[in-house]
C-alpha cells in the first residue's frame, strides 16, 4: 500500500491528503435539510447528510489527490448510522483509487490490538469465510502502551500490504505535556521516533517503509530532527492551515527526493466554502469550493517544496 | 455514576468487574451454528453469536458484580454487525442495573476528542434532537496527547456525570517501554498519575472523583506507589488471572475504607468453562461456569483484603 501511495503521489504531485472529518456545522443546510426530511432527525439522518457531504466533495477533488483521510471519530459522535456512513466513505474513496487513512488513533495490548488491527486493516474468519470488516488501507495507532500494542498491527499489515502511521508528536498545543519530557537526555517523542525507525526497517516496501509517523505542522523545528531519526518512514503531517502550520515550515518534513511526506487539511479544505477567500463559491457550490482549496493548497505546498 | 459504581459494589460487595471481550474461539459451538444457521458465516453471524454468548454470561452473573467492562475492539473486528451487538451488550447491561464501562482506549485532540466523547458517553444534537450514540457509563482513554486531549472528555462527564478510566500503566509486558522512562527523577507513569489526581480533584462525586485511571495488576509495586499519588480515583485493574496478577498483589491498589479499586477479569470469567477447573460445566453450560468463576474471583479478591 505504500507503493500505491508513492504511485498516486507522483500521479497527482500533490503530497496531500484530505481529512473527511464532517461535522455537522460544517453541512451545507440543503444537504441536512434533505437528509432530515428522508430519514427524519435521527442518527440516520445525520449520517446520510455526512455521506451525501463527502460524496459530492470526493467526486470534486479525487482526480486532484492522493489520499483521504477519514476521522472515524466523527462518524463514531452518530452511533452505528454513523459507521455505516464511514464505511461507505471508505469504501466509495477505494473504488475512485484514493489510498484510504483510517485516522483511528487505536491502540491496545496483544489480543486485543490484533482485533483492532483486523477490524481496519484485515480480515476476519467467520466460520469458513474470510471477510472484510472496515478495510482501511493506513490506520494511526498510539504507541503509549509500547511493543505488544504495536506489533499485532505490524503483523497484519505485513499479511495485507497495509500500514501504519504511528502518533509520535501530535500538533496539539499541549502535546509536549508528556511527548517532550526529557528522558536520557532526549524529549519522549524522539524515542518514540526511534521506534518507529526501528519497527520500519523491518517493514520495507522499496524505498519506503510501510510503517510511517504522524508529526504535527505545527512543531517544525522537531519535524526536521524527528525527518533524520525516521529516514524510511512517511511522516503525515496534521495542523497545516486551521491549526496554523505553514507551508514553508513543511519542506523539512520532506526528503531530498521530495517524498516521505504527507500534509493533512480537513476543515480548510471540507468547509472551504465558509472562508471569505472561497465565499462566493456559495454553500449550493460547497465542493467547487473544495476544489479551488485543494488547487491552491497544493500550490502553496510544491510552491515552498521548489523554492527550498 | 461514580456514586453508582460505588453503590453497585457495597450491594455485591464485589469490587470487580467482568471483561465482556468475546473472541470466537470462546464461544461453544452450539451457539455459533445456531447463529450459523440463521445469519450464515457473516460478520451479522458472527455478531449474533457474541450477542447471545454475551447475554446467557449476563443473565448468569448480573446479580453478583456491579460492572461489566466490554472490550470494544472484539465487537469492531466484525464491523457494522459487531458494532450492533457492543450497543445491544451495553443497552442490556444497563437494564439489568450494571456499570458499563466502555474500554475504548480512544484519545485524539480538541473537537475529535469531544466527539469521541459523545459518541460514547455523551449525547448528540440532530436538528432539534438530542440522541444517545453509545451511552456508556465510563470510558477507557489514552493520555498520549496531553491535557488537550483528555478535556473534552472531562466536559462531557460533568455535563452526564459520566466518567472515565485514564490509562496510566498498561499491564503488557512492554507497557515500561515508554510508561517507565525517567522524565524528572521520576517514571513517566506516575507524571501521568500525577496529572489525572489534578483532574480528578476538579471532578469529585462525594468521597471519590468521576476520572479514575488503569493500572495494570502484573506491576504491584507501581500500583502501590500510584494509590497513594491518586488517592480521590478509582483504579480500574487489568490483569488479574490469565495475564497473571494476583489477589495477595492487587490489596494496595484499594484505600483503607475498602474501596478505590475494581479488579477486571475477562476470559478468565468469560470462557471459564474452557479451564480444567471448571470443565465438569461444559460448553452447554458455559454462563453456569462464568457464575462459578465469579463466586471464586470475589472470594479470592474479599480474601485477600480481609487478610491484610
Amino acid at each position: 500500500m505504500i507503493q500505491k501511495l508513492i504511485a498516486n503521489i507522483r500521479k497527482t504531485n500533490a503530497p496531500i491528503v484530505v481529512g473527511l472529518d464532517p461535522m455537522m456545522g460544517f453541512i451545507p443546510e440543503h444537504i441536512t435539510k434533505k437528509a432530515f426530511d428522508q430519514c427524519g432527525e435521527t442518527l440516520e439522518g445525520a449520517a446520510e447528510a455526512v455521506w451525501q457531504y463527502n460524496k459530492e466533495i470526493v467526486d470534486a477533488i479525487y482526480d486532484l489527490i492522493p489520499a483521504v483521510k477519514p476521522q472515524i471519530a466523527m462518524y463514531e459522535q452518530f452511533g452505528i448510522p454513523g459507521l455505516m456512513a464511514f464505511k461507505k466513505t471508505v469504501d466509495y474513496c477505494k473504488e475512485k483509487g484514493l489510498v484510504v487513512i483510517g485516522d483511528v488513533k487505536r491502540g491496545d495490548i496483544g489480543s486485543t490490538s490484533a482485533a483492532y488491527a483486523t477490524a481496519h486493516l484485515g480480515k476476519v474468519k467467520v466460520g469458513n469465510q474470510v471477510l472484510t470488516p472496515f478495510g482501511e488501507d493506513f490506520a494511526t495507532v498510539n504507541p503509549y502502551l509500547g511493543t505488544d500494542g504495536i506489533k499485532p498491527f505490524i503483523d497484519v499489515c505485513k499479511e495485507e500490504k497495509k500500514g501504519l502511521f504511528i502518533l509520535v508528536k501530535t500538533s496539539n498545543p499541549s502535546s509536549g505535556e508528556f511527548q517532550d519530557r526529557i528522558v536520557d537526555g532526549k524529549p519522549l517523542y524522539e524515542l518514540v521516533g526511534e521506534k518507529v525507525a526501528e519497527w520500519a526497517d523491518s517493514c520495507m516496501g522499496e524505498d519506503y517503509s510501510y510503517i510511517g509517523a504522524v508529526v504535527g505542522a505545527t512543531y517544525p523545528e522537531m519535524g526536521k530532527v524527528l525527518r533524520k531519526v525516521m529516514p524510511k518512514s512517511f511522516i503525515l503531517v496534521p495542523g497545516y492551515g486551521a491549526q496554523g502550520g505553514k507551508a514553508a515550515d513543511l519542506v523539512h518534513y520532506f526528503n531530498e527526493d521530495g517524498l516521505g511526506a504527507i500534509v493533512n487539511s480537513s476543515r480548510g479544505i471540507i468547509a472551504a466554502y465558509k472562508q471569505e477567500k472561497y465565499a462566493a463559491f456559495g454553500p449550493e457550490n460547497f465542493a467547487g469550493a473544495s476544489r479551488q482549496a485543494v488547487i491552491d493548497m497544493i500550490e502553496d505546498i510544491n510552491g515552498a517544496l521548489q523554492s527550498r
